[in-house]
């Protein structure tokens, strides 16, 4: 184990995480960096993802060892009564920050809360299911069912459509990563209740339902119910603001957001439109002081600020937009990032050595809490604890 | 207030947030859900956000609304001194679950943590930041200097490659999500931490780093480090396993993701194609057992399948799918979502008595605890809770 200096908010935690693939991994992994004990449970030989892509040069998971630094890990024959009483055994053990179970493999009878309370009144599970109704869904199925592939990507060029039956998945499994700090989220919230009121608690959580919730929220399920509308594709557009990419004339791209009045005085200053912009306004009868108007303009617009792009260099226009209020930023690729050294320059990020991929830079806890950054230590050997901390293993 | 039943896990604590726009303010909502008292800080007239896209014909935000569920509003004139002083008794007032801030509107010595302290030395804070340097960044622009556009949408049909230049904007703001989640994670962190030692915490929060810690973690950093690539554009494919969309006879479409073996005999058996996947497997060594292999092969495999999704109806096809372990969905609009009775059907939403917006059915929490959902009442009017809850107001 890592020594974690002083004391992290979670210390005293212990989770035990029969877990696999992104949403319960991460949900451990984050609970890791905030202090907690974690102790994940495979199967032995380990579970569905323990070879992930993408791997290095002598076969390592990047991904396993990415979302596992941190843990302890134990493996158990979980087929058999042993190895099953095992893992209860690890989840209800005594102890005031113990009697905590995070899952995506529920549904079991063996190792249900009802099972665990029986032997620890007051244990908390967290059980991630795909769809409420135990079926089973993953981060890209649900995405699918729910609405934004279906208004990302090229439009046939004037927007408020969508995509003429064409949809683009998103790269990044955003419900996944939703799931797990709601998950990480929900089970703190029960550990803080439980330390005041000993209080257990069966948490269940859908990956569906994250989506659900959040698109919700956000309004996209709001709309039709309001007024029978659908979130329209718009391509590279920011929705009901103004922002897109822009090309320059090197070929780079810079995506440019002016939420503001003042952002987008400073673009049209900027980009040599101030007197074109100020016509268009008096001969439309539009109000560029609001966000509607700038939204509802943002072609004609755009059409007159990226004359500007086309014209400078990458170079040229990061420089010159940096001078002013306008939110902006190159589009890169992953190994640009780390190719111009951000990783480097970064306190957020430190070098971990981590056998089967040597050192690298690892990302730790996003937040600082009093301007410390919190680690994780490497990711463990597969089974490497099962000896330590099982009976089995003896 | 809406009365919230049962004691939730949060209840106690008391969060003041001076927020806008998404991250900060849907921490302040998920703090609410699960039992805080979220008490919502805005200038006179309200902040930048308050009638921000989509809105109700009478102009009310639906985004506003959305995010603001279940909160107290307070208006106070924040450039005078006796509106920051009202502030600051806000947030420093006594009582064991109080003292704490978030906001998005951090760098300002008036209100800054020490400031804070020197009245309650157990106060948290948490200040959301775009860049850890204090500098701006919103969702759409950290999105693009990390790199998932440049890999998200159409390739050239071979995948293997960046896009050609093009970029293709995340429609989701998802690190705006994930930051919001991670702000409310570190506050009950903080909070837990204080219950149990009095201790008070500076949190410092930046968007940027929410989306550098996500990309490390699931090992998108990682790759350029160990062996110089970077995650390659794959269209519609599952980076590392099989999983694609498929066009269907009457012209829908539908997401197939086969993790396992298993999904992937399931798929070979339903589509009529194992002889030809076992005759592919043989001339070919490779080994279909292994996500490698099948990744490798998605393309043959997938021009394999997709002649039986062309010939059958997508009503055909997720029948057959439904009968079989493939995870498997149908692409939707939000407006099918609604018209398709989901949200009726699921008892995460609930009608909501919108001022603005009329009844519409909202998202609870998406966890449920003990089998309930814990929902938030209507969002305020803003500045409806000045005169209660401020001296200001008097």
């Amino acid at each position: 184990m890592t020594d974690l200096g002083e004391p992290r908010p979670l210390s005293g935690m212990r989770v035990i995480e029969l877990s696999s693939f992104v949403a319960s991994p991460l949900c451990g992994l984050t609970l890791s960096q905030l202090g907690a004990e974690v102790i994940r449970v495979d199967p032995v030989g380990g579970a569905a993802d323990v070879h992930r892509w993408p791997v290095a040069p002598d076969g390592t998971s990047i991904y396993w060892t990415g979302l596992n630094r941190g843990k302890s890990s134990v493996t158990l024959d979980l087929r058999s009564d042993r190895g099953r009483q095992a893992l209860r055994d690890l989840v209800t053990a005594p102890g005031e920050g113990g009697g905590i179970l995070v899952t995506n493999s529920g549904g079991r009878d063996w190792m249900s809360h009802d099972r665990l309370a029986s032997a620890r009144p007051d244990v908390i599970t967290l059980e991630l299911l795909g769809r409420r109704d135990g079926g089973p869904a993953v981060d890209y199925t649900v995405n699918a069912g729910l609405g934004f592939p279906a208004i990302t990507g090229p439009t046939g060029g004037q927007g408020g459509e969508q995509n003429g039956g064409q949809v683009v998945n998103h790269v990044l499994p955003a419900w996944d990563v939703a799931a797990g700090l709601h998950a990480a989220l929900a089970v703190v919230a029960a550990v803080r209740d439980r330390e005041r009121t000993g209080r257990g608690r069966r948490i269940v959580l859908p990956l569906d339902d994250v989506a659900l919730a959040t698109a919700g929220t956000l309004g996209y399920l709001t709309e039709p119910q309001i007024d029978g509308s659908s979130r329209p594709a718009v391509g590279n557009y920011v929705y009901g603001t103004f922002g897109r990419d822009f090309p320059t004339a090197d070929g780079g791209r810079v995506m440019v957001v002016a939420l503001t009045t003042r952002h987008f005085h400073d673009l049209a200053r900027v980009t040599g439109t101030r007197d074109a912009v100020d016509a268009l306004e008096s001969a439309t009868g539009a109000d560029f002081g609001t966000e509607a108007d700038r939204y509802s303009y943002r072609e004609v617009l755009s059409a007159l600020f990226a004359r500007w792009f086309a014209a400078h260099t990458t170079d040229e226009v990061t420089r010159a937009l940096a001078a002013s209020s306008v939110l902006h930023e190159r589009y890169r690729t992953f190994d640009q990032v780390v190719a111009e050294g951000d990783l480097e320059a970064n306190p957020l990020f430190a070098p971990l050595e981590q056998p089967g991929l040597g050192s690298y830079l690892a990302a730790a806890h996003p937040a600082t809490f009093d301007g410390r950054h919190m680690t994780a230590g490497p990711a463990p050997t597969l089974g490497a604890d099962t000896d330590r901390l099982t009976a089995e293993g003896h």
